[in-house]
């Protein structure tokens, strides 16, 4: 039995890593979101795709305190000698709820770039919303419970596309979607941060069934930065204090 | 109850991360490993600092079929709707033994650092080794099953430090234990890039006792690639396979 | 704020767990598995349920070198310092594909049941199975890739909850569907166990949203004798070489 | 290469546990933590060592609003489809401080009854206790942070530990801590109820470098409790929010 890869092998004399020397032809050479992308992606990103790239995991990496945050948080508290520990229970809130938008926005956009000739975006949007509404669901991405009116990080990455030259049919789409739904909805909602992100990432080609991983990547840093500034200034046992004490039971 | 950070917060219009504005100040402006540092060491590295600290997480990202990704993919293999977990089981194996050695050697030269006013290296390491030898401990760093003459990574990382300008006592004592460890031990082993890698980390200041997160997050990114491929061209049920036929029963 | 909770309280004198007096009316008065009943169905379960409940426990501890087995060792293997971890890391792949058919099979029965007056289980069975043909939909707990004829789990659990009074109407219909299925499908499947355990757990009034809860808590016992064979007799480090040294580096 | 099992193994026929026949001679005739034990001991535990051994289980099961049930609650609101996330993420909290005392304890007694031929636990007592303060150590299982006179828990299991005739060096040489303590440290600690739950399972012969693990199972129960709670009557969001709405930005 013989288990094929192409990430990375190495023998007594060499380590291989994408098929590149590892410490002649990557180390000091490629920058680690760079790699990050090149992992899942299997191909090198250009320098443009890369700057797009690491300002979506930038843009997700940290929301203060968090679900997530305040997990990893609690289980340091509990087990301070486990840091892996800590942050697989921050990552593990990283599902549909919270962190999820990212990889929705993406697959909801994907499946309609599929079967459109890219012609009249507008027109794609409108029927989507329409047929969304119809069947009483969320567009995902649209709305934000507290940049009611616009998320900070969405003009800035729709910018920042265009000037790298990776804005793509999921982008163009979503940009349609923000245009066009306010005809549809009767009124106007933000496209989140989060769902711009979901379209990024799906217009530089990655696999829509891994945005997720590209959130959860970029929230690893966010909770290693929670971990750190809570070894130096706790708050998770006030946390879990103001929880116990204000417990009250109720059968 | 208040409950301080410095990493992140938001109101309608703005989100905050480390102080700066998110959305113009970060996004496009700042690299991703560059933002790691900055949220676990509370300031922004120099352009050498990031060189440096990218290519250590370049160096830690992957080692090929390591049991931590064996653990990810099989994990994938039972529960393929939860990337999050997949990754959070593979994290999970980031402990002591087979990704503990960046965060073992930090730490273990910086306990001989902190002692040391820097003069004469050698002499702290010749006195270290001899110590750990009469206690039978190992020098975390030192040694590698594989790699048995040199690890590859290990010249690059130093020349990489020194050509940045951030070569620090961690590395010059690392260094010095490389040199002067036959006379002591009586036969030469290569000193391990994972160690190397502590060492480096150390060297740019950030936190000793969460090194292990920096591996954690470069690993992360490993993780996901053997996830991506795992969806691409499976291998863990056939590692399931493999164990299962070939168990037997021995009470 | 307050905090509401039915599960467990505490004062300097005394411990209260689900309303009653931990000390002194449930340790060495309630059973282990009967504790966990009721800490999830919020009720007491009677002795008759007890004993479904624990075979239905029992059933689903462990199967032999499963993927969740196999990871929770490699998971070991790397970080033997964290027992959680490895615990945790085995339990995470108690998803959709190895450990999802209890709940999939208590919660779709679950869904037929609450629509029929229990007149004609036959008679549901047979519109159930036909319409799941029409969709190309599998019927949850219905075949089993090694059990091919019978499963040895399912007469014993059907007879067991005849004989303590708790066969209900989600065992009924799951019955009836392994009497009527060939009628629909032109070949005769097992029931399997792990669809038996789920009916039985939804005929015992437990919440079908949390069936997979149970096959985790099961098989919590059944990695943990797994880590304790691990300690005893490891077989981590052959999985891990074995895959290692058959890697083949393929782009 | 083969892959030795003890504890399960099947065919098409039929399906194996330690050794017995899964569905005639245990589902129905054993119980959970029965199977639990014996799982991790190799061997089936007396009638008494099983109500013993359960009651620890039940003593250990939950303590209400704890870090990790919190971090669970937090992880289901953030990924309600992971049920395995949240339970994995509350168990990894089951580590050195909040769920560690059980090992600890145990481990502790365990070194000293080693080395002891049992005339005169309160001499081993008295010494180790002396020992403990000249290092500056804590007696793990002395004391309790809200329990300050007397843990509820400690005289039930002793008692019952008499009764099922399984009181070992362990519990007599804790049993003997908490009677000389005070004349070395000159005030009157507690035995804490997590502290004789190792003692009691280290008498029952279970490995004391597995002891976290039975507390883990026992955690495994409680937190499906507060899983079950979160789903009909949720508090995660309120404490999110509570934190979230009371975060001061502090660099």
């Amino acid at each position: 039995m013989n288990f094929p890869t192409g990430i990375g092998t190495s023998d007594a004399d060499s380590i291989s890593l994408l098929g590149q020397d590892l410490a002649h032809d990557l180390m000091g050479k490629v920058g680690f979101g760079e790699l990050a992308f090149w992992l899942v992606a299997g191909r090198r990103p250009t320098p443009g795709e890369t700057r797009v790239f690491e300002a979506v995991l930038v843009a997700l990496a940290d929301h203060g305190f968090t679900p997530t945050a305040i997990a990893a948080r609690l289980t340091l508290l509990s087990a301070p000698e486990s840091v892996q520990g800590a942050l697989a229970a921050g990552l593990l809130g990283g599902g549909s709820r919270f962190l999820g938008v990212t990889e929705d926005a993406g697959r909801f956009l994907h499946e309609l770039v599929e079967f459109s000739d890219g012609d009249d975006w507008d027109g794609v949007a409108r029927e989507a919303v329409r047929e969304a509404r119809a069947e009483k669901r969320l567009i995902p991405g649209l709305g934000h419970p507290v940049h009611k009116v616009e998320d900070p990080r969405t003009p800035v990455l729709f910018a920042l596309a265009r000037e790298e030259g990776v804005f793509g049919p999921h982008l163009a789409l979503f940009e349609a979607i923000g245009r066009v739904h306010p005809e549809v909805l009767g009124r106007k909602l933000p496209l989140n941060g989060a769902g711009v992100c979901g379209a990024a990432l799906a217009d530089l080609g990655l696999p829509v069934d891994l945005l997720r991983g590209f959130a959860l990547l970029a929230r690893a840093a966010g909770l290693l930065g929670h971990l750190a500034e809570e070894r130096r200034r706790p708050i998770g046992m006030d946390v879990y204090l103001t929880v116990d004490r204000n417990a009250t039971y109720e059968p």
